[in-house]
């Protein structure tokens, strides 16, 4: 037995199983902050989007991602349903001999984040089928080149732009995607008064849900931070990552608490989740080049930067119903500059998946400039596709049914069909 | 410290683990299917026969499963609890010298696994104590004899029958002895009306909890499936074993989702999820025989097979209230058929819990063989007791009871005590 | 690649993660044990209580209960932001090189887990700043004092006390704080009729919620007493611990449900739920050094004195809603004795925390002593500050408060606010 090639590929399948879970985490917060006539569609969404992302992934993804060493796009090796030639991909582990599902799962799972992060910023009035046919292009082509510039080692790599974990490949390009669908959606009816001007606040329906979405989400952070060592050669940077994710979540926690208290005038639930989040979005990138302590002035700082960035979109009528846009995308941008700002010097021996390390004095200057090229490539391409979408397929149901609800109209399933409810929210607006 | 042995007693124990999980995945999945009057009743079912399970595997089980080269039943070692010869049992790992706790806890797993896939099947009008009495004789008798027969060394083993992580030994197996308590106890009240031939849909009281299970389960399998190689020493089929079960259980989803989507209308949650579970169960059997893309195409077939099976059995007014026979019955003897199906040349390396490989040309017709061997054995065994239980202690609840709930009747509690319900389903045929 | 270390250090990460995610299980238990109107207020304490507890470890705790060799107190290397001494502390792994943020981390989540068991027992009265303001202190000072007397090599290890996992350090300390909070804060309002003398039922409002946290919790127990192994050099004792954790764990499912239906009539969920719980916080300290069939007498007992215990303080009038002391106090104090009266001879090569292994003819002196010494340091100091709370800034909330629910008073959420409930429990008494 090759000790050191099964004891990587254990921590890599079983880190890629956490960063799986994530799954359930993003469809119960998601659908705990929802109203209960959309839950099924919601639930049904961040369940089929893991399924899409992986028959995308398999059919091209992996190939455009890892292919080659093009600095813009991988071009080889993109059929891997029948004898693949390991050598070509830019994807490698420390530890060579590491097989090659192994890899690609634990890439697999990635991709399939920054596909669910979507769901629910779109929720409540997106069609189920635009959805679908949304995060298929996003996981066949979208999540693939941008991730090939960073950790395909394409461009932004070769510049010395660093995302360890995936700040910005994974909770970036999700929530540019997310804002681009919000956009070409427009709110939810009955969000913002037009003649009033008033913010109706929607609450979610079920706060447990939301709760274990949220410790099943940081659960899964320790497979997505400290799996992306991809080995346990350096058991100190494993540990250090651990540490790191944890202090920067706690960090959030205590800071959303406390700004909410103060701002809001109670300890919003919703805000302490969507503090967690961000702390923990926020660290994704700099987890192994920052200090502890570092990383609880990190959290911190995300803990009241996504208060505000929700009460922010609220105010600029940008319809959100979870915060996804404040959590991943405001948080991802923030934590991506995090590398530049508080990355100690001497941490150049991380491995990182392109096997590059540039770091130095310019490292601020390429976290901006990768930052404004995944905005503008994300933000753009999304853009283009929720427009194809709107225009051919349609993105939004109708009136009638986002009124009664995705669930009746989308899948003909009612969440809690024995439950008595009362009017429901949207009515006090409606009529 | 002999690092190979303490790898894979990781490896066994922490695969065990999320297959020990996987008994809130079947808690959650089937209670969310079943009514609010029930879901005490389901929950404590599916709570109290894991410890049921783990007694009898304890007290006999795994004696009779692994005690000796008998073809037919274990024999030797049947007492445990005091000083046992390892030697003896043919339950044996790759690595020699993993502990036998760790061998004995990763069978028990398994074991508890078949005993509660009969719950869900034969929810909502099934005495609480004449469930726990047949748990206990499965998990005690029947279920260990098959699994001897297959894993045990026994004569299946022998003649070639592959069934690698438990199509066989625990979905067949869980699914027949479910099938055969169906038959026994009669539909629900108000399921099929004798006068219009009507059949009455009677919808789950919360998928919120069923798609916390779906997850959960999704996620015991990479325990279930990766973990029966029971070692890392060849890391190449670890991998592969956890791409063909993601693989399957994803075309699961699609397919279930589109056939529902065309032949019922909708893409109803309910099938996506049985779907997913279809494949998973499917890929079970030959998951490390077949190719990737073998395991899109048995996943997808799954996924079809799952509905028209849902859809079938509530033609011929076999009431299984979660559908465990549609996943877990046909789709286990798809799946250990798919095995002589797709199997791929030259994988006679693959370490199996018996050591023993035949493979080769008759494989199609031992796996036929076992097929047959095990309906007749699992399913008239089953069908025995169940007619013992219904003569002597009762095998259903009072007509009464059924139709106000087992919660209140058989366990003095209420689920959601505080919520209003509507008029229940039951009642609309009750008056 | 030192694979010994990395395999550790994986070993310790991983099973801390599982004890990590028994912050999910806490709060789901004890929310589902609670009233709707303080859902939201219970996840989160139990959601907050961990950032507390995170920050109170880092910036004390961790020196208090490992630094140095005082008998009482840790004094050196309190402060572990900056460069820290790994050589000092007495906290070390039997594999020299784990790294330091590993076994803080792994500690930490222990001392998590103590704070987090206290928020069931002062629920559905408690102010939310008290609450935070109680668990700060306990696990800056009170959790670590004590646990360096134990697991620090402090005075009880040195007489020979011995509690592998922490049915004392964890479970009795945790246990401790909520009996002294308890008494602090008084009965809820309703609980019991000071005309009458009866005592008020006050049912949980969701089952479901409920068990899927005692799944997740026993699902953490098998990173809670296999982990404090720390090592995977001995991979027969991890099996072994393994085999007595869950074997008590499922006796005391049995025997709970048993005792419950001959003593209440019914096999009621909650005393079910509770049952195996004891038996788990039963074998925690025992845990390595008990024979499997001592764990399932153990487990036994322990379901049995859980019902009694939680009749026996309803009766006394002591109002803990979710059943925590009789749980964690009870069943930590009769799981540290088990120790003494089970323990087998030859055990003495067990890794423990601080490396000391006594044993032998008076370790149930060593034990007895032990219990008393943590329970007049423990109840004293908790005694104390909750005292102190109470005289300052109030230990509870207005009686108005009280009776429309924490979730809007101390959150200004509601936990479910689209589901029309029932005149909840409290009214009946209140008119």
């Amino acid at each position: 037995m090759d000790l050191a090639v099964s004891l990587d590929t254990f921590w890599i399948l079983l880190t890629a199983s956490l960063v799986f879970f994530m799954n359930l985490g993003f469809a119960a917060v998601e659908a705990g902050f929802a109203r209960s006539k959309n839950c099924v569609n919601i639930l049904s969404k961040n369940f089929i989007v893991f399924a899409v992302s992986s028959l995308g992934f398999i059919l091209l993804g992996w190939g455009i991602m890892f292919g080659g060493d093009n600095p813009i796009i991988g071009t080889q090796g993109l059929w891997i349903l029948g004898n693949v030639n390991e050598a070509i991909y830019t994807m490698q582990t420390p530890t060579e001999g590491v097989p090659f599902w192994a890899k690609f799962f634990f890439e697999l799972v990635f991709c399939g984040t920054a596909a669910t992060i979507v769901s629910g910023a779109v929720a409540e009035r997106v069609k189920y089928v635009s959805f679908i046919v949304f995060s298929f292009v996003l996981t066949l082509v979208i999540y693939p080149i941008i991730g090939h510039w960073i950790w395909g080692g394409g461009w932004l790599a070769r510049l010395g732009f660093l995302d360890f974990a995936g700040s910005t490949v994974v909770h970036s390009v999700g929530g540019w995607s997310a804002l681009a669908g919000v956009l070409i959606l427009g709110p939810r009816f009955g969000k913002y008064d037009d003649k009033s001007g008033k913010i109706k606040p929607i609450a979610g329906h079920n706060l447990s849900l939301a709760m274990i979405g949220l410790f099943v989400l940081w659960l899964g952070w320790f497979g997505f931070n400290p799996g992306s060592t991809l080995t346990l050669a350096n058991p100190g940077d494993v540990a250090h990552v651990f540490m790191t994710t944890n202090t920067a979540a706690i960090a959030g926690i205590l800071t959303s608490t406390i700004v909410s208290w103060i701002y809001i005038g109670k300890p919003d639930l919703g805000m302490t989740i969507n503090g967690c989040l961000a702390g923990l979005v926020a660290i994704t990138a700099p987890c192994p080049y920052v200090s502890v302590a570092s990383s609880l002035i990190i959290g911190a700082l995300a803990g009241v930067i996504v208060v505000f960035a929700v009460v922010f979109f609220d105010k600029v009528r940008i319809d959100d119903p979870v915060g996804a846009t404040s959590v991943h995308l405001v948080n991802g941008v923030f934590g991506t500059l995090c590398v530049g700002l508080f990355a100690e010097s001497g941490v150049t021996s991380l491995s990182v998946r392109n096997g590059l390390f540039f770091g130095g004095a310019d490292l601020l200057g390429a976290q901006l400039l990768g930052i404004a090229a995944v905005a503008a490539a994300a933000f753009g391409s999304a853009l283009l596709v929720w427009f194809i979408i709107k225009k051919t397929i349609g993105a939004r149901v109708s009136l009638g049914e986002e009124i009664s609800g995705l669930d009746v109209g989308e899948h003909g399933n009612a969440a809690y069909p024995e439950f008595v409810s009362r009017k429901p929210t949207y009515m006090a607006s409606a009529k």
